[in-house]
């Protein structure tokens, strides 16, 4: 703890940065959106994994579509039946025992529906960590709301958070009210669009953070 | 035709590049892995997906394995109990069509399996296509073998062929004999490890290469 600020906090990711969930993810949506009659590549979808459930599918769209909540809750279906292949990204419990033991102030910060948070916190296998989760925090990443409310539950600066995620609506969210976004490859996105969202700092997954923020 | 040099040739890869495929190849490759007992992140397995099946377990586990030819026979099983979800990626049928209209050698070059590339042309929707198998041609890709057995079966110098493939391999065994790689990016790689491996031109997908090759 030597060299933190005592007002240092850190906010991580929960889809894609402690689980290894993105491509599950991908292909829930590229079902979903398909069997509403969309079809949209799944590399385009995985480019708007980590947007606000709320955000992807006009992202993906480019228009608003009167279905996009069924197209979400159908989604949120398909993802739940293929949870029992969900598993932690290499390091994400050892990073959250490194926080605990070293003070800093961290919570896990996510957007996830209470549905897709439950099978994603049972597929951590850690059911006591601390978790701030967006419900009633207002506009969905990459709005920084869910961070900011994160950070002031926490009692931390935005300036002086670090925000840990995966996608590069994690690192815009972040940049946005000055905390310092880190960003973890593990789930599947370049270098090039992470440091183009903001990223000050990318390693392969959450073992290469600990006992470092 | 009138800007075509007559030996000109166009290869293009399947699974991945006429089939938006590299999702589900991700999913059964991660669940068989760890069937086998090995953990391995999923974006690392995206990272070598369009490797030869004979290469991508020792790659991805940086050792020789016994039970490779194991773990890939299980994988083919769980891809194959996809392929209901396989769909061609925008433009696929229309560019293998302008190509024939406008009477370019070209063929589908795939060292896929046998089961699988039956799955992966059912799901095409069109069986009449020029397909030219890696069967007896060698050492798998990133090995310019099938490349090169390939343009021999056109009658086309590697030097005068294109290959369109979406994975960085594809791109290095073009590179290796002088072939020019058009790369796709319908398999989900980024630009970057695409012109890492030397794809001289990146595009969406293959309707952005009709009548332009």
């Amino acid at each position: 703890m030597a060299d933190h600020d005592a007002t240092t906090g850190v906010l991580v990711d929960l889809d894609g940065t402690l689980l290894d969930s993105v491509y599950q993810q991908v292909r829930a949506w590229t079902d979903a959106l398909r069997a509403a009659g969309h079809e949209v590549a799944a590399a385009h979808v995985h480019a708007g994994i980590g947007l606000g459930g709320d955000r992807l599918v006009p992202w993906l769209l480019g228009r608003h579509v009167d279905h996009a909540g069924d197209i979400a809750a159908d989604h949120t279906e398909r993802f739940l039946a293929a949870a029992d292949t969900l598993r932690p990204t290499a390091g994400a419990l050892a990073l959250l025992d490194d926080l605990e033991r070293r003070g800093v102030p961290y919570t896990i910060a996510t957007s996830a529906g209470a549905e897709e948070r439950a099978a994603l916190l049972s597929a951590l296998g850690r059911e006591d960590v601390p978790v701030f989760d967006a419900e009633g925090t207002g506009s969905s990443k990459p709005a920084p709301d869910l961070l900011l409310a994160a950070c002031d539950h926490l009692e931390v600066e935005p300036a002086n958070a670090l925000m840990v995620g995966d996608a590069p609506w994690d690192a815009l969210a972040a940049a946005r009210v000055r905390a310092r976004p880190i960003a973890v490859r593990c789930g599947g996105f370049s270098d090039a669009v992470l440091t183009g969202a903001g990223a000050v700092r990318i390693v392969d997954d959450p073992s290469a953070l600990i006992a470092s923020l």
